[in-house]
């Protein structure tokens, strides 16, 4: 099994106080924050290499050396406030937390585990002070900091940094006119300018074009310099220092991958041919041990140069693989955006990759079907779509509102657009675009990906579990979702077909726990099928992930002699009475399995529907868990056995 | 009482056949279709003077010169496409599309009632390309419309006229950048540069700084000129339309109020002390007839200077003053962003008032309450508290997201936000802010006006029927209506002194229907107040306006000898369980009366809680209707007198 290791405390300690050339040892520090963040990600099984990676000279520099934060210590009011808008590097922040001794050792190695440190930023954790991952949020934030510091007469700077593709995000110019209307000259936004976004270079998603102009119009100070140059960044800080009238910007020229040879971005992409494949995901066993190799012998390399001893590492021992996990649920594939990890799988199935071949032959034969993107084209299985039928695949960039409107005007049009991003951007974000889109009478199919729990290892910025809540009350909305690859087809071909409303089809993005048998799949609106039978209850479920779980219980349950019956519901907020009457209606003990909160989802729509009768609703509540599926499907009470469990009491209460 | 005179479709023929100088031609017509706006606003009794006025020169140069609308027709798929993205100034366009001989008289007689023109642009009104009102989304629908265009090969081109206070909202930016990276050369953007938003000038909201600048920053062509100069629109569209590598944006300077003296920009903001009171609301009698008389004048001057006859003009006769209306909700006061009319009252109480008072009370009791504002700080009535803690209120201009995320940065900072806007804007396209906010573990107070059905005039952009489903499902967040004035400041002081959640609390904008006697204002989380006794059933409603029409419902069927018991219930998603077994159960008969749809308020609240219980709930079905309260109301069978027949039937059938 592969060998792990890890640079302790003590070596950061010991270069940071050699009393060498301070930017030498700055840039010797980033790389070895670099190793320690490829490690951490490689245990974890996923997470963001690339823009840790290009962010990390950054982090190091300001927390290290430009900012006072470390000093004083992050409880202090005085301190300077440090974040990150774009939140998917904060495996490179992690680690240089764990330099500065701020994060302790077992949890860096507890990256995206129940009880370790989340997918995305959380200010739970100690150092990080905003939380991010939905993109364009932390100008915003930081301007409410930088006011509450002035309206406090409170010392320390706020700075920000974003991406250059989270700078698509509307909000972002939202923050800068009205910061720069504030001259709020305590607040500074670092762009962490490293050309590239989910998984195409920025100027091709949607070009930023002069960015220092952009700024530099709406009323900042603008500073641009080398991003991994710790003499520039001593400059550049320094002028930006300097400003007493309106806040600055330092766009840092980066690499993404910086420091891996084959990860940075040049190289990478001449490699995946125009695509860039190290922005989310862990490396396997020998990419890990190329880059590994290449961090150790240049941080030697520096070592050397500055006559100090070689590197001293600690041995760390890997997870077990997650096959070996109780759970069946298993995490998704490399996801450019969610950053799901690579684990084994039960199921080959995936439901999103039906969904991307159905989208394909619809639109041979509908020429009017536009898809629309959010720069999730990869994750959301429509690059095939892109490459097929380039003149009707529309990229909007990480503008889900934007998208959304353009749609509009494409339905107004006479097209039928297919707009697809993650659900908790989708739904949430554009709420009032799609309520502004169905007023006009016209038709889209909102395609909802990363619907759910699962994977649980992003955290709550990227779980989607109040979708359906935000799309209930639309008039005209159907809100489906499709249990196996089959059910996505032919739902899929409905929406496009046959829906006479808009359609918001949700989607699973691993693989299927299980390849599910469903009958014969005739889409009959607002009917549910039966997949097991049983005498005792109910139990209502949709979706690969929870109706595995729903015949896990089942069948755990038959092995008890209670008899749990189990169907497959898609239709979330439609249901057909007579369906209703003749299938769930006889039971005694009716039982619904949201992968969603319990709040707003089908559990309610079927009280609506039948009127008395009490339903047993099994959701996720509160906060989403970050960790493995097994790990967060436990910790709410949502893996099979759990169900087993609660349906048994439920039954035994009721008897 | 009050004589109006419209000016007849023949009037604006002779004058656009008089073959006489076409630029002066241009410019007397919009005077005429300003003084047709006026009537139909004053006949309606609200809507958007000031920039109905400031882009009217704009709608009759772009509709009778500039664009082959008119002559192609509005169905031809040829057609250049017009529409404006603020919405508000749809009175003006309504009088150009009816000067067109495309919206009938009765119709354009008909503003802001039901059967009659939406208070904001809907397609289904003739003429009408968009529906906007919610602003920011005009120019992503634009280049939706633009893309369609060319991907089908037709020809037109788009024009999309947006405010200048409106630039604000981030979407404006997402889709400059997206368009200029599509190099959408048929794409135009109109800023009617007014320089004033809801009451203030825009520079002082949030500065719009250099525009110019802007949006040649972002790739556009940019051109300016006088908005009310028909030459100098002519040579600028003519430069327009020449230009073929990229989407252009001409900046119209205008005067907001432009046509009528003491309307016009600098005479208002210097009579009203630096506030300009023409944004929204009919003008009271004497001020229509100074504005009319002064257009009727200056019409005929230039005429006579043309050597044409003097206008002739056709009687209208006004609407009966809504005091005589049936139902008893009536409207709210000038609005200046709901645009709602003013209206006889037959209460003096307007809870939104109450909340202003309050928030100013515990301002002075708690020096971390800070008040953010997004450009309605008078509808909101916080304006006294900007004036009196002017260091602790936060303007944030037409920006709800940087409002959201700048609230939840002051969270982290220590204070308490109280963060407001129309439940419309901010429930919806603030939804991922507040999620992101909530997800920090700190605490916001949202206040959420214009909640709810009425006023209905200004349409279905503004009336918000679904803010409840949309917070509903977040952790960690309580949802109140108070149904009183007293009630309002008791639940805002326990949400800023005791609430250990967030709050959202719903607001009705309008004067309370009546006064409503409540029990002592003891605020008891998750349990109502019973205001009428009864044995037939109990009847669940919160807020003024519909316990207004509970009540009402009530001593109707009492009369009939139907005893329905009426309870106030401002919790919407939290329910003590003892009050709910104690006070709700017994009856063997639950309706809920929604301000809001049916789906996603406080019957699926009861309905999770009750377990079993049958639960009847009469809410907004579909969309919200537009018209006078009376109207919709009755449209959507929630009046007292509609409401009683329905719950008579329903307790016929159970019986």
């Amino acid at each position: 099994m592969l060998q792990l290791q890890l640079i302790p405390k003590t070596e950061f300690d010991r270069v940071s106080a050699a009393g060498v050339d301070r930017d030498a040892a700055l840039a010797l520090l980033a790389d070895m924050c670099r190793l320690n963040t490829l490690v951490a990600i490689k245990r974890a099984g996923s997470g963001h290499l690339g823009s840790s990676f290009s962010a990390l000279d950054l982090f190091v520099h300001l927390l290290f050396e430009a900012l006072n934060t470390a000093e004083l210590g992050w409880d202090h009011p005085d301190r300077d406030v440090f974040f990150s808008s774009k939140g998917h590097d904060v495996p490179g922040l992690y680690a240089t937390l764990f330099a500065l001794g701020v994060i302790p050792r077992e949890k860096l190695l507890a990256l995206r585990r129940l009880g370790g440190l989340d997918g995305h930023p959380d200010v739970r954790v100690p150092g990080i002070e905003a939380n991010s991952g939905s993109l364009g949020m932390g100008i915003s934030k930081g301007r409410g900091i930088a006011w509450g510091k002035w309206s406090l007469g409170l010392g320390g700077r706020v700075v920000v940094m974003t991406g250059d593709g989270e700078l698509q995000e509307g909000q972002n110019w939202e923050a800068l006119q009205a910061a720069a209307h504030d001259k709020l000259s305590r607040l500074t936004v670092v762009v962490d300018r490293n050309e590239l976004q989910s998984d195409k270079p920025t100027e091709q998603i949607v070009a930023l074009g002069s960015l220092d102009a952009k700024l530099d119009a709406f009323g900042w100070h603008v500073v641009s310099c080398d991003g991994h140059d710790h003499a520039a960044l001593r400059e550049a800080f320094a002028e930006l220092r300097g400003v007493d009238d309106r806040p600055q910007a330092l766009i840092a020229q980066t690499i993404k991958g910086k420091g891996v040879s084959f990860m940075e971005r040049s190289a990478a992409l001449a490699e995946g041919g125009g695509f860039y494949r190290w922005h989310a995901g862990a490396p396997g066993d020998d990419d890990f041990e190329r880059a590994a190799a290449e961090l150790v012998g240049r941080i030697d390399e520096q070592l050397a140069t500055l006559e100090l001893d070689v590197l001293q590492v600690e041995p760390v021992e890997p997870v077990e693989p997650p096959s070996r996990e109780p759970a069946a649920s298993l995490e998704a594939e490399p996801a450019s955006g969610s950053g799901a990890p690579m684990q084994a799988k039960v199921s080959d199935e995936y439901v999103v990759e039906a969904y991307g071949e159905a989208l394909v032959e619809l639109g041979a034969e509908h020429d009017h079907l536009v898809v629309l993107d959010a720069d999730l084209a990869s994750d959301c299985r429509i690059r095939v779509f892109e490459l097929t039928y380039p003149d009707r695949f529309v990229e909007c960039g990480i503008a889900e509102q934007d998208m959304v409107s353009t749609a509009a005007g494409l339905a107004r049009q006479g097209f039928l657009p297919v707009v697809n991003s993650f659900a908790a951007f989708l739904a949430s974000r554009a709420n009032e675009q799609i309520y502004n889109q169905v007023s006009e009478g016209t038709k889209v199919v909102y395609a909802l990906h990363y619907a759910g729990l699962i994977p649980a290892g992003p955290g709550k910025s990227h779980q989607s579990l109040r979708d359906v809540s935000l799309l209930a009350a639309l008039p005209s909305m159907t809100i489906v979702q499709p249990g196996n690859a089959a059910e996505t087809s032919a739902l899929l071909r409905w929406a496009v077909e046959e829906a006479e409303e808009n359609v918001a089809i949700r989607l699973a993005i691993g693989p299927s726990p299980r390849a599910i048998e469903l009958p014969d799949a005739e889409v009959a609106p607002g009917r549910g099928s039966l997949l097991r039978d049983g005498d005792d209850g109910l139990l209502l479920a949709y979706g690969p992930v929870l109706l595995h779980e729903a015949l896990a219980a089942s069948e755990l349950l038959a092995e008890r002699g209670i008899g749990l019956a189990v169907a497959n519901m898609p239709w979330l907020n439609r249901i057909d009475g007579d369906w209703l009457s003749g299938t769930v209606a006889p039971y005694r003990r009716v039982f619904v399995l949201e992968d969603h909160a319990p709040v707003g989802a089908l559990g309610d729509a079927l009280r609506r529907e039948l009127g008395g009768s009490p339903v047993t609703v099994f959701g996720v509540e509160g906060w989403p868990a970050c960790g493995t599926p097994a790990e967060a499907l436990r910790f709410h009470g949502l893996d099979g056995a759990s169900i087993a469990d609660r349906i048994e009491d439920a039954i035994a209460r009721q008897a």
